[in-house]
C-alpha cells in the first residue's frame, strides 16, 4: 500500500471519528451571516465549524481573540470538504486563532490577498495560523491582474501543512509584509507545505514567496521557511525572494524549480539543509542566488542543476557600488560552508550580473561592478560523474573570496583555481533516489570564525566525531531519502491527478465545436475526410487533439464566420495534425480571448496548412502560451503571421514562453511573419525562446511597418538558422541581441534585406 | 570640598595604596623592548605595569590572551605619571585584555589610528577595555591627514571612563569598525567617558564618535554608547554618527556641543534618557536628527537649544527615494515618546533636507522628497517660559506622523497643527542646573505599540503608578541633577585648567619677538608709542594682545623683512588693537604657516591700520581659523586684503569659521578684499559665517581676475550690509546665496558693479 493511499484512508477513520463528536456537540454553520454572527460572540476555545459544501461568494473575516491555550478554531465540518468559490476570500484578525481544513478553488479574491493575516490595518492577526489548507488554482482571470493567495502580517502567525498551487497571475504567492512595527521580528511558521506547480507567468512578479520588499529590507524579520516541498514553482527566476533579514530556509525541497532562492534583499539569511534537485534537460532549474551581506548557507544538497548565471546552482552577483536601495547590494560577509554539489558542472558561478560593458546602455546606477568581498567558500564538495572540468565560472576577478578546504573529484580547468579547491580522487554511493554520498569522509576541513557553530550536517547528525567535507557526514542513516512527501502538505488532499486514458471520437467536422465541448482534457478527434465549411469559431479550453482520419491526406476547413477560426481558452492546449484551414480573409486562423486569459494555453501545429485568413496568431494583453509550436506547416496569403505583441508596456512581460517555428513555409505574407515581443530592462524570467529554424520565407514582408520580416525585440533566447529568405522586399530579416549570443546561421538570402546585430539592447527601465 | 578635589584626594589615596603594593611585587618596565618582551610571555592574569615617566615614540603592540576570570592588564605605575608622547600608538589584539591609566599627549599616531583593537588583521581584540586613560590633542599635524584616535574591531570590547579630546584634523574621534563577521554583533561598550571639547575643523569628518560607515550599515552592531559626557564636542554637525543597526544610547549628556546625535545610516537605534544642554546665543548645537527606520527615542530631556533644520532639536529628514546606499533613506517606523522639551522655541522639524526645489542642480540621486512615515509623535512635553507659538516646522506635507497625547503650554500657530498636540496650561519647577519639571504630573497618555517596554522615566523612576507626558514623572527623587560629572572621566585627571590672571608687559618694539616668546598664553604686551622698524617675524603660537601705550596714538610697526609681519602658528590668538602695521609691498601682514596648522588660530584686529602689504592675510590649505575679526580698521594699498581661499579640493572643507569685517576701511586693494571659499556640496559643517557691515571701500578690485570684489563663494551665512562702495571697478561686488537667505542690505553703491544673486549654488558633489 503506498503511503499516500495509506494516510488517506487513516485520515478517514479520523475524520469518521471527528463527525461522529461534532454532530452531537458543535454546530455546523451554513451561511456567512450565521458564520459572521458565529464569529462575533467567539470566546477562547470556541470551536467554528464550516458545513460541508461549497460556500460561494463569501468573504469570511474572522476576527476574534483566544488564548495560547484555548485558541479559537474555524474550520471545515470534514477536511477537504468545505469548499471556498467564487468571488471569495478570507481575513483573519486578532490573537490565537485557527484556520484549517478549507479547500479554496474554482474563484478568486475580489481584493487583492486570498487569505489575509489581518482584518484591517489596526487589527493584524498574531499568533494566529492557517494550516490544512488547499487554495487550488485560485487565479484571478487577467494575467495583470494583482494578488497574494496568503499575506501575512502581525507577528508569529504560521502557515503550514497546506497545499498550493496554480497562481498564474501577477503577484507572488505568499507573501510577508513588514510595513510598521507591529509586523517586525514576526518569527512567522511558513512550514511543511507543498507548494505545489505554478506555472511560468511571462513576466515578473512570479515568485512562489516573497518577504519583505526593498523598503522594508532593512527590517528584521525572522521568517522561517523550513520542510516546504517547492515543486515546479516555475513564475520566474525567483521562487524565493527575500528581502528582509535575518530569515531562515531550513530543510526545504526545491524540485524541477525554474528559478532559484534568491536573498534579494535585506541580510543575515540562513540557507542550511536545503535540497535542490534539477534534471538532465532543463538550464532553467537554479539553486540560491546571493546579493547583501551576512548570509550562512551551509549543508545545502545541489543535484542535477545545469542553470547558470541567474539560474547557477550557486551565484554569487556583482553589487552596484552605493545601490539604490531596490537594486543590488554588493555581496560581503558571506559563508558558504560544507555544501554538496552533486552532477553540477559548474556549480559557482562569482561576479553574476556584472554589466560594466553595458555602460552605454544603462545608467551609471545600473552597473554592477562591486565584486564580492570578505566571504568564506570552505568545505563545500564538488561531486561529477562524467568529466567537468570548470566548477567555477566568473565575470570578474574573483579576489573576494576566501577558498578552504573545497574538493572536487575533477581537474580544475576553471579561470580561477584557488588553492583552496582541490580535486580529490572520491566516489560516491547513491542512497536513495537523487542521493549520493561519498564513500567515505573527507575530514580535512577548514575551521572559520563561528564554523563551531555548524554542529550537524544535512540529515541532523552531529559533526562532532565524523565531520567531513559537505552536506553529508557518513555513516548515513538507513533509508534516508531527499524528499518525503508525507512531510508537505494536507493530510487530506491528494494533488496527483490520476492519470486517464485519452478517448478517440471519429467524426463529421460539422460535429466538431459540439464533440470539442463535451470531450475531456486530452481527448483526440479525428475528422473524417474532406472538404467542409464551418460558419462558427471553434473554442478550445482543454487539451485537445485534431486531426486527419486519413493520414496522407489533410482535412480542408472552411471557415467563413467573421470571428477567428480557433478561439483559444485560458488551458486551452490544441494540437492540429493533417489539417488546412482557410478563411475569408476577415478572420483570423488561432486567437485569443480578448481578455481573461487567465491560464496559459499551447497551440501546435504539424502539417498544417494555413491561408487566407488576417493573421495566422492574434493575440490579447495579458494572454500567454506555454508553446507554439509550427512544424512542417504551411503559411500563405496572410496580413500577417504570428503576432505575440501585445504586451506593450515595457513591464517585461510577454506572450509566450516557447515559440517553435520549423521546417515551415510562409509566402505572400503582407506583413510581418513573426512579431514576438518583451519590452522593458528585467531579469526576472526566461525571457522568452525562439527557435525558427529551416523554413523558407518567400514573397513576405512588404506591407510591414518597419520593413522587418521577423521581429524578436526584447525575447532572450533566439536561433534563427537554415531558413532560406527569397524575394521579401524589407530592409531587415531581423535585429539580433549580440549579448545574449544571438547571431543568424546558415540562411540562404536572396533578395530579403538582411540580419542585423545589436550587441547591447537599449531598454526601458523598469525600476 | 568640591566633588572632583574629594575625588582626586580619595584617588591619591587609593594611588599610594597600590604604589605601596607594586614596588614590592610586580616589575616595572622602562623600555619599549621590555615591555614588548614581557608583553610576549604574558599569562592570564599578568600585570604589565608601565614604569612612570614619558614613554616617546612608542609604537605598544599588546597582543595576548587573558580569561574572563583573569585578564592580562597593561597599565601605568601610578595612573596619571606615565604620558605615551611623541609619534606614538597602541595597539591590542587577543582576549581579555585591559589597558588602564595611560596618558597619550604631546604627539600623534604614526598610523591612523592611536589605541587600535586589533593588532592586526587576523588578530582582533575580544572582550577587551581601555579605561581610565586620556587623550589630549594627540592629533596630526596636518588637518587633512585623517586618523581615529580609537578604533574598535572584534566583539565584547570598552572604553570607558576615559577623557578624550582636542582632536582637530580630519576623522572621527572614536570608530567603531564593522567590516567582517568578527565584529558585528560586537556589543561594544562606550561607557562613562568624558569626551571634552572637539574644536570645529571647517570642514566634514570631525565627528566625535562614528559607528560604522554606509559600507557596513546593515549590519547588527548593538554598541553601547551609554554614561558619556560630550562637552562642547563642535568637530561637525554629527556629534555622534550612528550607522549601523541596533546601537543604543542612554543616559548621555550632550553639553553645549554644536552638533546633533545623528542616525544617519542604519536603523533600529534606542535613544533614551540623553540630556541635551545648549544655550541662549547659539544656533550651532543640536539634538537628535533622525534618518532611516524603526528608531525608538524616549524620555530625552532637551534643554535650551535654538538650532534648526540640520540643527534643531529634534529634525526628522526627508530621504531619497530608492537612495543610493550612502544617502538619505526615507524615515519609517520611528517611536518619538515621552521626551522633553524645554525652552527650546521650535522643537520639532519635519522633512528636514527637502529639497525639491533644487533639481536644477542636483542630480536626481540627491533629491530628498521622500517624506516620514510610520512614525509615532506621543506623549512628548514641550515648555517655553517666553511665548513659541511655532513648536513644529515643516518643510513639506506632515502626512506621515501620528501625534497623540502630545503637549505644550503655549499655543501652536505653527502651519500643522496635530489634534494630538494639545494647549494645556501647566507650568514647571526648577530643581537643579537646567533641569525643570512640570509640577504636576499630566496623565492622560498614549498606549501605542510597544510602548509598554517604555516603563521608566529619564531618571529610571516606575512609570507603572505614576506615569506622564515628557520624560520625568514626578515626585523626582531629592538632589537628582542632569550632570554628574563623576560620572564621566577618569579618576585621575581634572581637565579644567585652572584659571590664570594675565600677565601684562610693557616693551619696546624691538622685544616684541622675544617677549612674546617667552610670555605665557593670555598675556599682553604693551608697546611703547612711536614708529620703529621690525626686520624679523613674529610668531604666535597662544593667546597674545598687543597694544599700544597711549590709547590715542597708534604704535607704528614698520615690517621690513621679506617674510610675513605676524606668522600665525597653531593655537595662535593675536589680538592687535591701536597699532599701525606696515610693510614694503614684498610680504603679508599676516600668514600662517604654510603647512602643519595642526590647530585652529585666531586673528582679532580693532583700530589696526594694515598698509603696504602683498596681503592683508595670507593662509595655507589645512589652515583653519576660528575666528578673524577685523573692526576699526583699515587697510589700503595692498594687492590683496584677506584670502581665506585655499581648500580648493571641493570637499567641504574651509578656512576659518567666523569672519567679521565691520566699521573698516579699503582702500586701493588691486585685487579681491576678502575671498572666504568653501567649495563641494556638503552639509557636514556650521559652513562659515562672515558678517561685512558698515565698511567702506574705495578704488578697489581694479586687479580683481573675476571683477569680483568680494568673493564668498559656498559660505553659508554671509550678511552683507550697510557698506559704502565707491569707485571700484569691477563687474560685481559679490554673488550671494539666495537659498541661504543671502541679500544685500542696506548698501550704497557708486561706480561699483552690483550684488548678484544666486539662488541654488551649484556645488560639486562629493558623494
Amino acid at each position: 500500500m503506498s503511503k499516500i493511499k495509506f494516510i488517506l484512508i487513516f485520515a478517514s477513520v479520523l475524520l469518521f471519528a471527528c463527525q461522529s463528536k461534532e454532530s452531537n456537540s458543535v454546530e455546523k454553520l451554513t451561511t456567512i451571516k450565521e458564520l459572521h454572527a458565529k464569529i462575533a460572540t467567539a470566546k477562547a476555545g470556541d470551536e467554528i465549524v464550516l458545513a460541508n459544501g461549497v460556500w460561494k461568494d463569501v468573504e469570511i473575516v474572522f476576527k476574534a481573540n483566544g488564548t495560547k491555550e484555548n485558541p479559537i478554531v474555524l474550520r471545515a465540518e470534514t477536511p477537504g470538504k468545505v469548499f471556498i468559490e467564487g468571488i471569495s476570500n478570507l481575513k483573519i484578525g486578532g490573537n490565537h486563532l485557527v484556520v484549517k481544513d478549507l479547500h479554496f478553488r474554482n474563484g478568486y479574491t475580489p481584493t487583492d490577498v486570498v487569505i489575509l493575516f489581518k482584518t484591517d490595518d489596526d487589527t493584524p492577526a498574531n499568533h494566529s495560523k492557517v494550516t490544512n489548507c488547499v487554495i487550488e488554482e485560485f487565479t484571478q482571470l487577467d494575467r495583470d491582474a494583482t494578488d497574494h493567495w496568503v499575506e501575512f502580517w502581525g507577528q508569529h502567525n504560521e502557515l503550514s501543512h497546506c497545499y498550493i498551487a496554480g497562481k498564474s497571475n501577477f503577484g507572488p504567492t505568499v507573501r510577508v509584509q513588514l510595513k510598521g512595527n507591529q509586523h517586525i521580528n514576526n518569527h512567522h511558521q511558513i512550514i511543511n507545505n507543498h507548494f505545489g506547480p505554478r506555472p511560468r507567468k511571462g513576466g515578473p512578479h512570479g515568485e512562489t514567496l516573497q518577504i519583505g520588499d526593498s523598503g522594508t529590507s532593512m527590517t528584521p524579520s525572522y521568517t522561517n521557511i523550513s520542510n516546504n516541498y517547492f515543486e515546479r514553482c516555475n513564475g520566474e527566476v525567483e521562487i524565493i525572494s527575500s528581502k528582509s533579514n535575518f530569515n531562515i530556509f531550513k530543510n526545504n525541497v526545491f524540485f524541477e524549480s525554474e528559478g532559484s532562492l534568491v536573498l534579494r534583499h535585506g541580510n543575515y539569511a540562513t540557507i542550511e539543509g536545503n535540497v535542490f534537485i534539477g534534471n538532465d534537460n532543463s538550464e532553467f532549474i537554479g539553486g540560491i542566488r546571493v546579493v547583501n551581506t551576512g548570509h550562512w548557507i551551509m549543508n545545502n544538497y545541489f543535484y542535477k542543476l545545469k542553470g547558470s548565471e541567474f539560474r547557477a546552482p550557486l551565484a554569487v552577483m556583482n553589487g552596484i557600488p552605493k545601490s539604490p536601495l531596490n537594486r543590488y547590494n554588493q555581496v560581503t560577509d558571506v559563508v558558504v560552508a560544507y555544501n554538496s554539489f552533486v552532477e553540477c558542472p559548474t556549480p559557482w558561478f562569482f561576479s553574476v550580473g556584472s554589466n560594466v560593458d553595458k555602460s552605454a546602455v544603462l545608467p551609471k546606477s545600473e552597473i554592477r561592478s562591486a565584486r564580492p568581498i570578505r566571504t568564506v567558500f570552505a568545505n563545500n564538495l564538488i561531486y561529477n560523474n562524467q568529466t567537468a572540468t570548470n566548477p567555477i565560472l566568473n565575470y570578474d576577478k574573483v579576489d573576494g573570496i576566501l577558498f578552504e578546504k573545497n574538493i572536487t573529484n575533477n581537474e580544475n580547468k576553471s579561470e580561477v583555481k584557488p588553492k583552496g579547491l582541490t580535486t580529490v580522487d572520491f566516489s560516491v554511493n547513491k542512497l536513495s533516489d537523487n542521493l549520493f554520498v561519498p564513500t567515505k569522509n573527507n575530514t580535512e576541513v577548514y575551521n572559520g570564525f563561528d564554523f563551531e557553530n555548524i554542529n550537524t550536517d544535512l540529515f541532523g547528525e552531529s559533526r562532532a566525531k565524523n565531520n567531513a567535507v559537505g552536506a553529508i557526514t557518513i555513516p548515513v542513516k538507513e533509508n534516508m531519502v531527499l524528499v518525503n512527501e508525507s512531510n508537505y502538505g494536507t493530510d487530506w488532499f491528494n494533488p496527483k491527478k490520476e492519470k486517464r486514458e485519452p478517448k478517440t471520437f471519429t467524426i463529421h467536422p460539422k460535429d466538431l465545436k459540439s464533440t470539442i465541448a463535451s470531450a475531456e482534457n486530452g481527448d483526440i478527434i479525428v475528422l473524417e475526410s474532406g472538404e467542409y465549411t464551418l460558419d462558427t469559431t471553434i473554442d478550445i479550453d482543454k487539451k485537445i487533439t485534431i486531426t486527419s482520419a486519413d493520414e496522407h491526406k489533410k482535412v480542408l476547413l472552411n471557415f467563413t464566420a467573421n470571428n477567428t477560426a480557433f478561439l483559444m481558452k485560458p488551458k486551452g492546449d490544441l494540437r492540429l495534425q493533417n489539417i488546412s484551414v482557410k478563411g475569408n480573409k476577415t478572420q483570423n486562423a488561432f486567437a485569443t480571448l480578448d481578455k481573461n486569459m487567465s491560464k496559459a494555453y499551447n497551440l501546435f501545429l504539424n502539417n498544417v496548412e494555413i491561408s487566407n485568413f488576417k493573421t495566422a496568431l492574434s493575440v490579447s494583453k495579458g494572454s500567454f502560451a506555454d508553446t507554439i509550436s509550427v512544424k512542417n506547416t504551411s503559411v500563405k496569403n496572410l496580413e500577417n503571421g504570428f503576432l505575440l505583441n501585445q504586451e506593450i508596456d515595457a513591464k517585461g512581460d510577454y506572450n509566450a514562453e516557447f515559440v517553435f517555428i520549423e521546417n515551415s513555409n510562409f509566402d505572400e505574407v503582407k506583413g510581418t511573419v513573426l512579431d514576438y515581443f518583451r519590452g522593458g530592462y528585467d531579469e526576472s524570467t526566461i525571457g522568452g525562446n525562439l527557435i525558427f529554424k529551416n523554413n523558407t520565407i518567400t514573397h513576405s514582408g512588404k506591407e510591414s511597418a518597419d520593413k522587418i520580416l521577423i521581429k524578436n525585440q526584447g525575447i532572450v533566447q533566439a536561433e534563427i538558422s537554415e531558413n532560406t529568405f527569397i524575394n521579401n522586399p524589407v530592409k531587415l530579416i531581423a535585429i539580433l541581441w549580440g549579448e545574449k549570443g544571438q547571431k543568424p546561421e546558415n540562411n540562404k538570402i536572396k533578395n530579403s534585406g538582411e540580419f542585423k546585430i545589436v550587441q547591447n539592447l537599449k531598454q526601458k527601465l523598469m525600476y
